[in-house]
């Protein structure tokens, strides 16, 4: 095994937040369930984009925001996913790259556009997704490459994926190419009705090949179908060696042989968008991880990243996160 | 003279903005001159582009943000300026009508892309502008609708369309309409390089028929080819019978039939990025007015909306500005 060129390679949706305010009724109105992720058609993103309020772009996708996060830590990472040639996906690739992180995916022309997000962020800050998925569908296996899977620590594979055929096909040769160099493979199930879509085949990979676990409160739930945490926990802990929980306000719970690290959250003054939370609190945990530090400092690492991305509208860090650990001296 | 169907009918560029943050050097680096608008053509915006850190995109242009503002004032405000039937184009007119300000500004196919100004931020929270015109060149005296200006009390025209001949026909067009029709014209200087490339013609134009003259303090002095402020702010006094002079932190000076109105800033926590400040005092003193205050609230009310739009990325309001003037006891 050769030495990593980057800590972290993403697999994941290639998405532009679309992002306005709403009022509780709006969501209600629009039959969107309030924190979750919903996939729309082109005709709903359409009509909902019509109906909301006024709204801001700004370059998101879990995956590529978490890899975003890694490269303001000072990380190196990079990122697959696919994007159109349109004007969404020169604003994707921008953002990506002048953030740092290497993206080499090639643009499709002529098939579907890039892939859109309407986010719409209630008055106390939590948002609920419409995702258009667009080209995000033509990600294949051939768009995995393997030199790049095997110069990389650490394989980070988004949930939502899990959506299209294709792409999990993408994942599942990703995850032999990691195995077979002896790199780890990470997985986060990205929200709670796409782990329902995808049970079995989630806990199939988990059980099989993934060996860091990131879920919240409601996907580690409904993976394990229970409404108690720690029976689910548990059952994490029990299913692969690393299993990296996240519970919002009530922090976060790192399970690894054996022992459990409770993580405390960051304060934040006012939350203003929840956006990327769960990105940005992995983005800080696989920096902490690939940069030798122990569990515990991981886990802070990811708390301080989230609070920073709660703090403002976006799912993209405003300030260099790197510079924000030093000065919290939790990295020097 | 029939009743105004709009407090306020605005002709400007229609812009996209596309932020991000900057370091000094970069300014100096890339000859912009901080705090300053200048042009640039199509090969200059996408070098800047390629080079310039990660970005938001949010609707902007300097008259539309200050119809914005009136309409989130609860004013009714129009607006008439130009958009490609591409990306950008759609965003702009989807966040001007989800603002509620009307805008029925055809858009045009083929020609050239919707406008768009690549916005450095520096820590210091100065924006530098480096607008890419693109189809906004094309506005012409044929947008320019007559029953709209008449049925507006005040028509506001941006100084930043006098870099364009055909705009400049329009603007004339539309002040020979609203003199016609009864109507106030309302101008905003927009920018001191701009009234440097036009001074005889912007005085000629405040001379003949500019009911409320808009500027800043190094608009104004450019204007006067003085560095005295309190020289040039007595001969805008003189050649018009309305002048809205801000000064930045110095808040701002509202002179008018012999008398001077001295209006403090509203204070801050944290200036985050100083885009739209101008436009924003322009919207809460034109509220002002159209709604029947006296001129000294009307300038608080633009001072209050030039703080909010300082506290957060972007030109356009995050929050009602008729609630937070409510909050604040300046209207009820």
């Amino acid at each position: 095994m050769t030495a990593a060129r980057h800590a972290v390679v993403a697999i994941g949706n290639a998405i532009v937040d679309i992002i306005g305010r709403c009022e509780e009724d709006f969501l209600a109105r629009h039959g969107a369930a309030k924190g979750a992720m919903r996939l729309v058609d082109a005709q709903t993103v359409e009509r909902l984009y019509g109906e909301m309020g006024p709204a801001i772009e700004i370059s998101g996708g879990s995956a590529a925001n978490t890899m975003v996060g890694l490269a303001s830590f000072g990380g190196k990472a990079a990122f697959i996913g696919k994007v159109a040639g349109d004007e969404f996906g020169r604003i994707f690739r921008h953002d990506i790259g002048a953030a740092g992180v290497t993206f080499e995916t090639v643009p499709v022309n002529g098939k579907a556009p890039t892939s859109r997000s309407l986010i719409l962020v209630t008055p106390d800050g939590e948002r609920t997704m419409n995702t258009y998925l667009g080209i995000s569908t033509d990600l294949d296996h051939g768009e995995v490459d393997p030199a790049l899977i095997e110069a990389s620590e650490i394989v980070y594979l988004e949930g939502y994926l899990f959506d299209q055929p294709q792409a999990k096909a993408a994942f599942r040769q990703a995850v032999a190419i990691a195995g077979k160099a002896g790199r780890k493979v990470a997985l986060t199930l990205s929200d709670g009705f796409c782990v329902d879509r995808h049970r079995a085949e989630f806990l199939d990979l988990i059980r099989s090949g993934v060996g860091i676990l990131f879920a919240n409160e409601s996907e580690i739930t409904a993976l394990y179908e229970t409404t108690d945490f720690d029976d689910a926990a548990r059952r994490a802990a029990a299913d692969t060696p690393l299993a990296v929980l996240t519970r919002s306000a009530r922090g976060s719970l790192i399970l690894s042989e054996g022992k459990a690290h409770k993580i405390p959250v960051e304060p934040v003054p006012k939350v203003v968008d929840t956006t990327g939370a769960g990105d940005l609190y992995a983005a800080g945990f696989l920096y902490g991880l690939t940069a030798g530090h122990d569990l515990a400092t991981a886990g802070r690492l990811g708390s301080l990243a989230a609070a920073e991305i709660i703090s403002h509208v976006g799912a993209r860090p405003e300030r260099s996160l790197g510079e924000l650990a030093r000065s919290r001296g939790l990295i020097s």
